[in-house]
This record gives structure tokens, C-alpha cells and sequence, in this order.
């Protein structure tokens, strides 16, 4: 073969057929970006433009021809103008026959055609082989080289040669092409730049709701009520007491929050006897953003340890200190240590401290270069194992920090309970639930559901049928 | 070229031979994800099946046939069976001769058969070109989109040809092919997906024994001894005191241990006169998880940060300092200021903050994309110069927070020195060592022989001959 | 086409043809570590050497030559030979004809030679098509499989199918190629090795001068006034409480740094009226280096944060409060609580955590893996606008922090205000000018200047031109 590589190419050796010709339509800021990017790394490049005479700013190097000059001089054409604009390359259609054009183009908003660009361009030009990439490349990125936002470039297209020739195009560029199949992709692929951070939106909305409630309860308990009944203005604790307090529940709800779907959806497979049936829309979104409820609640959780840490540099606090100081003195009363004390106040600060390291441990393997390198059963292992060991760290830190007081009578205000109280309804069902699920006779049960077997007759010759396979 | 381009196939771009078919053998979990994922991404999909009619729950779009049917459709045949099923093949030589055959099964232990099953696999089909690919990728991920774990596919098989045809569909799959070499390697890559983190076991195990041993140490001089001799019971210290001296000295050890394979290597080396000896396997492997010896370090150490900041909040240390202020009050003893105090106080404090900055800085250079953005040269000299300088800091906070107690009689407990005394062995033992090492008339030695350089003439023309060599 | 691939090439499916042979040419440590790579990876390997007898631990499947009988087994040829020996391969024109030799070679200085190795080899064997790889992989990471610096591989040639050939090769080998284009590039490519953080070189040299000054200036008010005029020594301040007056002054005045050049480059293109005219060289390279003068000023931040919280610990601190407590308990003075000081306390800390909580956040989406991951609008929404929350935040914090201090006479020392009122300058220099930019007129304007508009009659030909494309 190694021969055959030295014969039957020795023409094509000679510098002049070297470099491949790329042209681009369009001499927008994309486009010369593009082109420039090109440039280097060693493509001819030829720009096509309505006004080839008035062309300005082009990388120097590059041919500006009339459109369909251009287009004859390479069979790559790479359109960088918005589908506005697109009507002139009906006039084309002979030039760029069999020609893989490519749409790079973007929409102002989500959907805002009935069809894709690309989709209309094919439509547009019948004959070449459309191909939809580079769209979400910004232009600063291409020529700045400073790729702090994404590489990848999604390709889509029907042919597939003229795809594998856009790929290979863009892995020349040192971006990280993503083939997402046919054209019908296109769509998806457009309203992708547009899109903002649509797997944290559930997250971020469940936290807000979480915390604004959380927020009016404690405000209600701690500064109306003693404000009704004692005349006292405590409005300064809004700025971090109420704030320590709305932390940890929040992130503690939303830790347990992680675990639920996984918990309802052993019990629905239970109940069903299959797994070979879909779960709600609901259940399957929420198990889809596990990974961002987590985040979310790390950020909580973060939040909780700093406002806990300044505790003994606040003002109120080293007076309050300072008042308990002077008033044993004054009366004279004796301080002895309370060993029982010391072990609830130590125990429930290192269970925190605890959870809060596994946390952040969690944290750290859910960034995508970590989760990279670990394989599926380690992975498995860091998110489910660790993941329940530090929300019974957190839960039981709760626990124990309620101590005493917990359910006494005499911390209800109003009626109502501390906040911490009410924090602890969700993990506690996850953990107990979860504490039954494990249970040797139903995780039997669970598990053959899991590897495909049914409860009901009428579906079991299909697991029979599939149970040799993977 | 480009012409040829166009002019060679124009019949393959006729719609209706644009797409590769890929054969799936078996309809389970696996082979449906694969065969949905793979429909995704523009190719067309033949399930072989045992039962073409029993089969259910296939992707929209996907043929079912029988083995031998399904086979014929296509030359890449993907075996998504166990290994314990494979025997039906022997019937298909004939159809899978020339075929590229893809092994994608695990095995549930590590070595759990002679050979690896794509061995056996090529065995039992002599004729098809068997290659090893995907075991690593679960069908969840294929399914979700969600490829939280590695997107790694590892790739061998003897077939260069038949390997390229399977790396070009992971990468068109959008995952990350990496070539293991032939097909002996098949062993290894179906292990790989049952270890459970190999390069962590020495780092934790390590930890585990020494703060095993520091725990043992402190609670016999912290809490047994003043049990003994003062009937005083200081249990409550188990829950943070105790661990806030464990997790320090351990975090310390293992940085120290981090740095003591390259020093005794250097040793070596410099004894041996030549670097053209294997070092012992036991150095070997100390050097490759010197990384995560550093994380676990790291993660004492952010314990240990964690247990200190909060000393103000806990009640045992608030009870102490409002009886030291009473017993003051009280004696109406004079309190004056000592510089020294502070002094001794606050470099104490600010060595541990720096040290466990630049720890910090060490840990997020090992992330693997940002290690990945930086050159041989930068790497090393954080890991190397700045490593050295957080060791120095770390254990410079040790010594002077021993300050004046240090080695003092006073602190001597049944004969028994305090932790930290022990802690600071091997550290000062590392520096010591590389302190020499680094002096000029040594340090010129080891570049030499490092060089290529060797101390014994019968080697030396080797060496030599490759001195011109990089 | 799949009928082609099984009936062209039966002959080339006998393993005797299986493996592609490599040349390397050289023996060194980096020759056998690539070597070894390449047989794991499937490659016969052959060594070319000048004393072929003599040459030692070569990884054992490989074979070793003369230069010249090496060279005749492959039409690649890997060069691990230091520029300055090249000399041997005049002799050896004729058998390197057409044959792609890579040069792997680094230089120990940036632009130690007129040209790049490459070059010179590309001028010393001119029948040959040189390609510049592998020089930023180090032979301990090939060897020991442990990646932990960069896998990318910068490719440059002037033939793009001898390059192809290295590019596939790097790929097979579990590398990451990246084509820089012509072998021009040679040079860029072998200085990347030698450089030493050139991004952070802006951002170290300018905190480390605000971090200088300010320790000066602070070491002058907090040190030197008071003993001077009160004979107090307070050197120990050195230690945390003066760094923890710089290091917060130097990460807000770095974070208002981030943003300055946005500002400015806007006010010029308001100016200019156009943004068809490149920034000045200082402002674009300050452009460069945001993310790194952002992530110093983190870093910073990060060691205000630990200062801070250790306050309490301090012997100072405990020293001074139990001196306060004792005054009051003597003086009998009442001690009324202040809620405006607790609402101060309070908030400026409550402002700093959020400041810092929004900056982590900052940090971590700037590692490349998490941005990678983010299109370009979510990008620009989190360091565009968390950014400003960022600043506005911590600017807030520090006017909080002086309070009702601000600007009063009393706190002047030898005519010096407090080092944090000259902190605020830049940070709300930056704020109000951004304040200013985006007031709807102002910022009309400047979107239509960002979107091709232009005030000058002159240009507006081109603007029109290229208004339709991307």
C-alpha cells in the first residue's frame, strides 16, 4: 500500500496542486474571519461578493471574484450572508450543481422561519449538496484564536460525502466537528447558539420558588413576629442570618431533589413489572437535569459555608458574645462546660463540614474533563454511592443541629415550626424510601426487572428473545 | 483532485446510496441505543435477531431480519450478544467472511475468561476482521445524549483497514476514538470498564493507614491520657479536634510523599551513574499516582481548612475564652500584649493560608483540560516549582505553629512527642534531600547523566551513539 | 462503495501487509518512547542509526538499520535527531525523495536559528516533504501513557498529503493534531515549547506592582505612623492584616481591569465612528489577556476570603476583644446595640460573599472544559453580565466597608486617605462609564457601529456592501 502511495500520486506532490480552494460568498465579518482562519492553515481562499471592486478588510492572500466566478473555482462554497439574502443564488443554480455549499448562517430568534435555513437553501438550490456547520463559531474566536467558548462545530447534511468533506474541513481548522446526521438536524443545530442555558432553567426556577418561600417564612418568624410581640426591630438579620437560613434548606431540598426521580422511578418500575415502558415526560426531563438541581444546590451549599464562616466577625455577634460575658459576671452565675453540648455543637459542625467536602467532591467530577476520564462503573460510583452519603451527611447535619429543640413546643412561633423542620420532609422520604428499595427482597425484584425480565406474560417472550444480548 | 472528486462518484450521490448501512446483531438495551443513536446520525440500521418477529421496542426506522439476513446487508456487523451466546457465529462463517466484525461485550470480572472475548471472537469466525470497540459507552448515555461519563470509545483489532472503518463511525457518532493497537490489547480494554478507580487504591489506602495511625495517636495523648491522669473526660474533642490534627499531618505526609519518588529516583540515578536502568516497579508505580497522592493531600488539606475556620463558632472554644476572660476579670491579673504572640500567631496562620492557596492552584492545574492547554515547560514548573514551594510553606506552617513548644519536655505525654513533631519527618527528610540534590557540583552530575551522560565505560559508546539523538 | 472496499484491496487484508511501517531515525530517549508508542498502536517500527550494533534498550518488536536501509522501509521518517547533527542527511537525498520526514526537533532558546528547523531540513533534503510534528509531546508522557501536560500536537508542511499522513498517524496514536498550515509556521510551532505562561506575563507583572505599591502604602500609614508617632510597634501587622488590605484592593482593581478595554474600545468606536479600524496594539493584547487578569484578581479574592475568616483565630484579635470586654465591665459603661452597625457589618460582608460566590462562578466557567461546553451567547451572559454583577457587587462591598469612615478627615494619616478609597477609582470609573454606555441613545448608536454602520460618507460604500453577509 505503501507503494501505492508514492506511484500513483507522484503529480499531485508538485507544489502547485497542493492547496485545495475554498470559496466563500459573503464578506461579512464571518466570512473574512473564516477566510483569514483558512489562510492559515493553508487553503486558498476565494471570496465571492455582489460588489467584488468595493471589497475591504479581506485577509490578505485571498482572490475577490464576482459570485459565480468564485463558485467555479472551488467545489467547497461557504455561504456567510443572512437567509434574507439568499434569493440571488437561484441565479447560480447551474454553477454550484454538485457543489457542497455549506450554511453557516444564524436566526434572531428560536424558530423564527417555518423551516431551517439550510432546509430552505436546499430548497433554493436543488443541485448542491447543502451542508449545515460553522454556525456556532464566532467570528472574534476564528481570528483572535482565543476558543473560550465552544469547538465544536455541529455538521449536518443529506449527503454524506459532501458532509465528510465539510468534517474534515473543520478538523483542519483545529475545531471539533459533530456530525448530527440529515439536514431535518439543521433546525436544531440553528436554534442552538440561541438558546440560554435551557438545562438549568427547571433548576434555577425550582430554586427561586424554594428560596423566595423559605425567605417570607423565616422573615415572617424571625423579624414580623418579634416585631409584633416584642416591639423588637430585627431587620438587620435580612441581610445574613435569614439569608444562612434559606441557604442550607434550599440546597438540602434541592440535594434530595437529585435522588427523587431516581426513587419513584424504581418504585414505577416495581409497580409495572417492566422497565420496557416508558416514563412520564415529566420524570424523564427532571432525571435529564439531576446534574444541574445538583449544581445548583452545591452553589447553596457554598453560600451556607461562607455566611456560617463570618459568623465571629459580625458585629451583632461579638456583641451578643461580649453581653453573655458581662451578664455571668455580673450575676455572679457559674459556667460550667456541658460535655453534652460540646458533642452536639462539634458533631453537627463536622457532619456539615463533611457532606460539604463530598460536595464539592461530587462537584469536581461532574466537570466534563474530570467525568471524561472515569469509566461508567466509577462514575456510577462518585454520583450514586458518594451522591447518598452526602445527603445523609447533610440531612443528619440538620438532624443534629436541630438537637434539642427539635419538634419542641417551644420553638413553634405562631404555630409554625422552624424553617429547618420543614427541610427535612423530601430528604428524609428519599431516604427512607431509598432505605426500603435496597432491602434485600425487593432489590432482587428490581434488579431482574432491570436486566429485562417481566411480570406480565404477554410481554415476556421479547425479553426472552433479547435476553442474550446487551 | 477536485475534479476527480466530482467526476469519480457521480452515481454515489444519488440519493438512495448516500447512506452505510451497519448491522446490529441482538436487540437489547445496548444494541437498541446504538442502533437509534446511529439512525440519528445518518446511517441506515439492520438488526439481526434471533426472533426478527418477537422483537420489539426498535428504534422507527431500523429493519429487523435474521442473522444471516441482516448480515448480508451490510460489511460492518456490530455484536451487541454476550459472550456466552456467540456460538450461533459458527454457522455464519460464511456470511461474516471479509466483514468487519465489532465486539462490544464486557464481562462482569476482571480476567474473567482466558482471553479477552474478542479474541475468542475472531477464533470462532476466523474469516471476519474482528475489532474491539465501544464496550466502554452505556446505552443510557448513547440514548440521553447525556454523555456525563467518558465519551472514550477505545478501538483495536488486527485489521488496520477494518479498524479505520470502525473509528471513522465512533467519530461519526460524535464520540472520541482511541487507538489501542491490535487485537491483544482487546484484554485490556474489556477490563477497563470494571476497575473501579486503580490509580486511587495506593493514595487511599495510604491515607487511610496514616490517618489511622494519627487518629490512634491522638486520641491516646488527647483524650485517654487526660482520662488517665485527670479523670477529664474530653471525648467531645473526637468529633473535630482530633481530626483537625489527623487531616493536617496527613495532608502534609502526602504531599511530602509526592515529592520523595523524584528525590529517591535522583539518588539512584546519581549511585548507578546511568539513567539507562529500570528503575524498581515499586518506584515506578509511586510515580504514576503522585497525582493522585497530590488530590488526596489536597483534600486533608481543605478539610483541615475548613475544621480551623470554624473553631470560633464551636461552643467548647466560646465556653473557653469567656472563662479565660472571667479568670482574668476575676484575678484582676494584667494582660499585656505580646508581639511576639502575634507574631508567631499570624505567620502561623498566613504560611498555612499561602500554602493551601498554591495546593489549591496544583489542584486545578491537574484538572486534565487545563493541564491540557499548557506546554511540558509550564506544567513542569508548576508542578515542580510550585509543588516544591507549597511543600516548603506547608511545612514552614508546621514549624512555627510548634513555635516555642516544639520538641519542648513539657509536651511530652507518657514519653510520647505531639503529632506534629512526627508529621514533619518525612517532609524536612524531602527537602533536606532535595536541598543537596540541588546544589551546583550534584546537581551538574544528574543533568549530565540525565543527558545521557554514564558513569561506566562498557556502556558508554551506547550512549554515544545516541548523544546526537533527542 | 462497500462492494469496492471488499473487492479492491483482498490482497491488502493479509496480515503480512497489515502494518504500516514507521522510520525513526535516531535513538535517543524520545526516538524509543515513540517508538514504543507506535508498536502499541499497531506500526512496524524501524529504527535508522548510525552505529546500529551499538544501539541499546530499544523497545523489543523493533528493528534497527543503517539510516539508509531504514529509510528504504517507509515512506515516513521521523527525525529524533538534534538540529545541529542533521548534517548526515545530505548523503541520504536521494533515498528521502518524496518520502515525508518529520522533524520533531526543539531548540533550548526562542528564535535560536534564523529559521525554524524544519525549514533548514525542508533546504537540506529539498526532494523530501518535511512536516513539523510531535515536538510538544514529551517522551516520559509517551512512554508512561500518563498525559498530564497538553496531547495536542501542532502539524505544519507545506504538502498537505504528507501532512494528512502525519495527522492520521498523530490521531492513531490517541494525539490531538492540530493544523497549523505551512511549514511558516515551523517556527511559532517550536518556540510553543520554550514559552512560559506568555498570556500571564501582563496580568503577574501588573498585580505584582499594585500589590507592591499598596503593601508600601499600607506599610506607611499602618506601620510607620504609628510609630512614629506613638511608638507603637505594630510590625506584626505585616503579617495578615496589611496583605488582607492588599490583596482585596489588588483583586477589585484587576476585576475593574477586565472590563476597562471593553469600555474603551467602545468609547473609540463612538469616537471613530466605525469599527472598520483596528485597536491600538496595547488594547488589543489587554483584550487578550482578560480571562488571565481575571483569574489573578480570583486568586486574590480567594486570599481575601481565607484572610478574612481567620480573623477570630488570631491572638491579636482574641487579645484586643477580651481587652474591650474588660474595659466596658470596668468602666461600667453600657453597651446599647446599635442596629446601623449591624446593618453595616452585615451588609458589607453579605455584599462580599455574593461578590466572591458570582467571581467562583466566573472562574469556573473560564476552565476550558465548562466553556467548551456553553455556545457563545450563554458565554457572553455570563461573563458579560455576572461579570458587571460581579464588579458592581464587589464595589459595593468596599464603599460599605468604609461606611461612615468614607472620606472622613479623621481617617487621613500624613494627608493619606485609606487604601480602599483609592481602590474605588478605576472600579467605579469603569461602572459609570458603563453606566453612561448604555443609556438608550448612546447605546443605539454603538449597536449600529458594531452591525457595519458607519459615520463617514468614505467608507459607507463597503459598509453597504457587506451589510447582507454574516
Amino acid at each position: 500500500m505503501e507503494k501505492t502511495y508514492t506511484n500513483t500520486f507522484p503529480l499531485t506532490m508538485t507544489s502547485s496542486e497542493k492547496q485545495e480552494t475554498i470559496c466563500i460568498f459573503g464578506t461579512g465579518d464571518f466570512g473574512r474571519s473564516l477566510g483569514y482562519k483558512m489562510l492559515q492553515c493553508g487553503y486558498s481562499v476565494v471570496f465571492g461578493s455582489r460588489n467584488p471592486q468595493m471589497s475591504s478588510l479581506l485577509p490578505s492572500g485571498a482572490e475577490v471574484l464576482s459570485y459565480s466566478e468564485a463558485a467555479q473555482k472551488s467545489d467547497v462554497v461557504i455561504l456567510t450572508i443572512h437567509r434574507e439574502h439568499y434569493g440571488f443564488l437561484t441565479e447560480l443554480t447551474e454553477v454550484l450543481k454538485e457543489k457542497v455549499l455549506v450554511d453557516v448562517s444564524n436566526n434572531l430568534k428560536i424558530n423564527q422561519y417555518p423551516e431551517s435555513n439550510a432546509e430552505y437553501l436546499a430548497q433554493l438550490v436543488p443541485g448542491a449538496h447543502v451542508v449545515k456547520a460553522f454556525n456556532t463559531i464566532s467570528a472574534w474566536a476564528l481570528q483572535s484564536g482565543a476558543m473560550d467558548a465552544s469547538r465544536q462545530v455541529f455538521v449536518c447534511g443529506n449527503d454524506g460525502k459532501a458532509k465528510q468533506r465539510v468534517v474534515d474541513i473543520v478538523r483542519t481548522l483545529g475545531l471539533t466537528p459533530l456530525d448530527q446526521g440529515s439536514l431535518l438536524a439543521a433546525n436544531e443545530i440553528e436554534n442552538y447558539p440561541l438558546q440560554l442555558f435551557p438545562m438549568w432553567r427547571l433548576p434555577f426556577y425550582l430554586s427561586a420558588a424554594l428560596g423566595l418561600f423559605f425567605f417570607s417564612y423565616c422573615v415572617l418568624r424571625d423579624v414580623i413576629y418579634p416585631y409584633i410581640n416584642e416591639k423588637q426591630d430585627s431587620t438587620f438579620r435580612l441581610a445574613i442570618s435569614i439569608p444562612n437560613r434559606v441557604f442550607p434548606i434550599t440546597a438540602l431540598i434541592l440535594l434530595a431533589l437529585v435522588y427523587f426521580p431516581g426513587v419513584i422511578a424504581a418504585i414505577l418500575q416495581l409497580y409495572r413489572g417492566t422497565k420496557y415502558r416508558r416514563f412520564p415526560a415529566w420524570l424523564d426531563h427532571w432525571m435529564l437535569c439531576r446534574k444541574q438541581l445538583g449544581l445548583v444546590a452545591l452553589g447553596f451549599a457554598f453560600l451556607h459555608v461562607i455566611y456560617t464562616l463570618v459568623i465571629p466577625i459580625r458585629y451583632y455577634v461579638r456583641w451578643r458574645l461580649r453581653n453573655i460575658t458581662i451578664a455571668q459576671i455580673m450575676d455572679k452565675k457559674e459556667n460550667p462546660f456541658s460535655a453534652s453540648s460540646a458533642w452536639l455543637s462539634d458533631s453537627y459542625v463536622s457532619l456539615g463540614i463533611l457532606g460539604f467536602f463530598l460536595f464539592v467532591l461530587l462537584g469536581i467530577t461532574s466537570l466534563p474533563s474530570v467525568s471524561n476520564t472515569v469509566n461508567w462503573r466509577e462514575f456510577r460510583f462518585v454520583q450514586s454511592k458518594l451522591g447518598y452519603l452526602t445527603l445523609i451527611l447533610c440531612t443528619a447535619h440538620t438532624l443534629v443541629y436541630g438537637g434539642k429543640r427539635f419538634l419542641s413546643p417551644l420553638s413553634l412561633r405562631w404555630g409554625l415550626p422552624s424553617a429547618y423542620v420543614l427541610a427535612l420532609v423530601i430528604p428524609c422520604t428519599v431516604l427512607v424510601t431509598k432505605f426500603i428499595l435496597i432491602m434485600p427482597c425487593i432489590d432482587k425484584t428490581l434488579t431482574r426487572i432491570r436486566q429485562g425480565w417481566e411480570r406480565n406474560y404477554k410481554y415476556s417472550k421479547s425479553a426472552l428473545n433479547g435476553r442474550s444480548d446487551i
